[in-house]
């Protein structure tokens, strides 16, 4: 049964459709003072209960999250999975200074204890190697590259990839390997949220291609926007930007634009005007494989 | 050592001043995405830390007090306790309705696994007879009735004190008892947040006296509201409100004023212009207590 936390109605309606599975009905309100109210009102006794909630934004989403998966494991479940197109607090995979919390585990740790399974599209693995690392419990990364290749291959002719920065690398070499393209990966120094500078690609040798910057998240836009300004007046034709997650904070997307992007692409783990590109087909695999009879 | 919550800055340092304790560096930050940074500025290891922490308006708190707690006891805090003058979600103490969420059930359960021990003041204990009921760990509830009693001796002749509800009983009993005044407990039908009505008080006995309305929490206020509209025009002196928690959503204050209260006074768990009982000394002793080498 799958069940919508708010925010997340459309993805949990699209997998609901794909998976044919029952939509149960979850209800979460907010009292005046903040506090929260959360009820199901579909028998879960005894069922695989599938939870659908990204994780944007998450200090509104948090606390409906789990306290509808308290609520179903207390209603009889037999186990509660979460379906988080998106997964935050990915990126604080270290201690970068003295002091600093490390976010992404103990994020892992909250929701490991509040539901029996994770799948997520893509989350930022970095230094972690692999959810298990800070998961307790199975947590199934799907990959949103054979899909952004698919509409890479679809729209876009002669496609040169470019990714801003180191991190980048996992994603554009594994749609650059679908489509058959070239691609190269920029240096990258950030200097704060919004300050960031990229180095200079060497375009020489693609001059018929399109670019096509990729990234996983796209947040403040400004790495993609710094990438962008570094390939003004040096191609022929108007580079696309394509990213998994559609973060956007503040006005990152129009950023984009009026940096000079052709376009702005993005997958439909966040729903935005961008998404383009469907991981409900993977997402819906990837739960069958999890609550199989 | 005492570490702040964001948003409780004010009650963490009356506190760290009462106790003469030293006041740790914690630094907590929102990427634009929303997602948090937590950094603690000051060594922990091997120390007794204190977060000091209210957990009204509970969505924008919980995550930087987790992972506040989480990085301390990560860099190696002996004991990581909460002060937590306000204590959400206690007011969902069953199923009311088939499916509901028991969330102070839940709540507790995510605060026991992230601190050592708790201390709050006057929590809505009502269907739960203790906080041990819920909190795995030791959970102090310091009474505010005390205060509340000084205040009301210091400043109404001759009180008459009035709970709007059964639930209030516990407050106004001890108040009642401790200022030596009548009181009585009207009783309340609720058919919404903002919809409930109260019973009429019988008033002929305390003619000479002032009503003093006293609430736990005061957070729509509409409870307030319907028993000063129960008090009009047949009472001499007007009434004055007193809440222990000035949760106040909406214009709930001004509301109390507009309907007839002479004055509102509540204490200093909940910051607010009303707050004129100081529970500092009780919070302070609670902690004392629970440090004690």
């Amino acid at each position: 049964m799958i069940l919508t936390v708010p925010g997340s109605e459309a993805a949990a309606a699209r997998l609901q459709a794909r998976l044919d599975a029952e939509a149960g009905a979850a209800f979460v309100r907010h009292f005046p003072d903040g506090e929260v109210y959360v009820r199901i009102d579909s028998p879960v006794a005894g069922r695989e209960v599938v939870l659908v909630g990204g994780l944007e934004r998450p200090a509104d989403k948090i606390l409906p999250l789990l306290f509808l998966a308290a609520t179903a494991r207390d209603l009889g479940a037999r186990r509660v999975g979460l379906v988080a197109p998106y997964l935050s607090f990915m990126r604080q995979d270290s201690r970068f200074h003295p002091g600093e919390g490390i976010t992404s585990t103990y994020f892992a740790r909250l929701v490991s204890g509040a539901v029996d399974w994770l799948v997520t599209v893509d989350p930022h693995l970095h230094r972690w190697a692999s959810l298990d690392e800070i998961y307790r419990i199975p947590a199934r990364a799907v990959a949103a590259a054979p899909a952004i290749a698919g509409w890479v291959r679809a729209h876009v002719a002669q496609p040169f990839l470019i990714g801003p920065d180191a991190e980048s690398e996992q994603w554009v070499a594994a749609v650059a390997a679908q489509v058959d393209a070239p691609y190269v990966v920029l240096e990258k120094t950030r200097r704060g949220d919004r300050d960031v500078s990229v180095s200079e690609p060497d375009l020489s040798r693609y001059q018929g291609h399109t670019p096509v910057l990729l990234d996983d998240i796209i947040s403040t836009g400004r790495t993609m926007v710094e990438t962008l300004h570094q390939l003004r007046c040096k191609v022929a034709r108007e580079p696309l930007c394509v990213g998994v997650h559609a973060v956007f904070a503040g006005g990152a997307h129009d950023d984009l634009l009026a940096a000079g992007a052709a376009r702005v692409v993005t997958c439909n783990t966040i729903e935005h005007p961008s998404n383009r590109i469907c991981v409900t087909d993977v997402l819906a695999d990837a739960v069958r494989a999890e609550v199989a009879p």
